[in-house]
């Protein structure tokens, strides 16, 4: 499968997340190949306002003890809390659906030395786009005001 | 209560995970001189890597929608993760037991307009010493061998 195609997986986790009435974020997590984890923001499901789509993947796919192998696929560009899971883990390549509607920090990873590779997904940025529209306090909750 | 005073409670959540067999590594959220929640690394007791002790802390606060009168005791210097989850929510204020055992990123929470102090905690030293000299697997596999 390409990253268009794991992009759509980490697209049906945020579509999953968005049917159950949560943020529709979405992240799976790949190593040789292979889907090692999927998840999905749960703030509003689980009451957890940690659980981004990228740290409920990390959490699923379980301990490691590295994880310079893996590609994290997350449909919104990571905010800083995720970013700076992903460089402490030190994931080795991240592939982000869209930057539209957040711009996250792709250039922090980057400067770490992390590959970041950015879609520009039109599924994930439609998505993204109609829930703030719907849900505009939520999503400004789940990013405590900080547009990057 | 005062920051060594708070810094003890958070002691007492390093120990707590200790006594499990976990990391032992407390945090505890303060607003208004008022506890809000305590935590510690799960990453042992729940299987769960992104369980450090200051995100354990922050999810049993719960939601909410901004964070700026909250100061965040920690009992360890915060790694990126951590840093960056204060940064992206927005922490006004963050009080560190050591640095001895773990450089962390004092300086970046700084640079993003963040008030941190470091204490030096005797305590805190030893217990996090104790726990590295017994344990030095899972103390690498918690910070996926990056010290800083």
């Amino acid at each position: 499968m390409d990253d268009a195609g794991f992009m759509h997986l980490a697209f049906e986790q945020a579509q999953k997340s968005y049917d159950e009435g949560g943020l529709p974020i979405g992240a799976v997590m790949v190593e040789d190949g292979q889907v090692v984890a999927a998840g999905h923001n749960r703030r509003v499901q689980d009451g957890d306002p940690v659980a981004h789509g990228e740290m409920d993947c990390i959490r699923r796919a379980g301990r490691r003890p590295r994880y310079d192998r893996v590609t994290l696929y997350t449909t919104l560009s990571p905010c800083m809390m995720c970013a700076g899971t992903i460089v402490q883990f030190g994931i080795g390549r991240v592939v982000v659906g869209e930057d539209r509607n957040f711009a996250g920090n792709a250039e922090f990873l980057r400067s770490r030395g992390i590959e970041v590779a950015v879609l520009d997904s039109a599924e994930c940025v439609e998505l993204m786009a109609r829930f703030i529209a719907e849900h505009p306090r939520l999503w400004d909750e789940d990013i405590a005001g900080k547009d990057g």
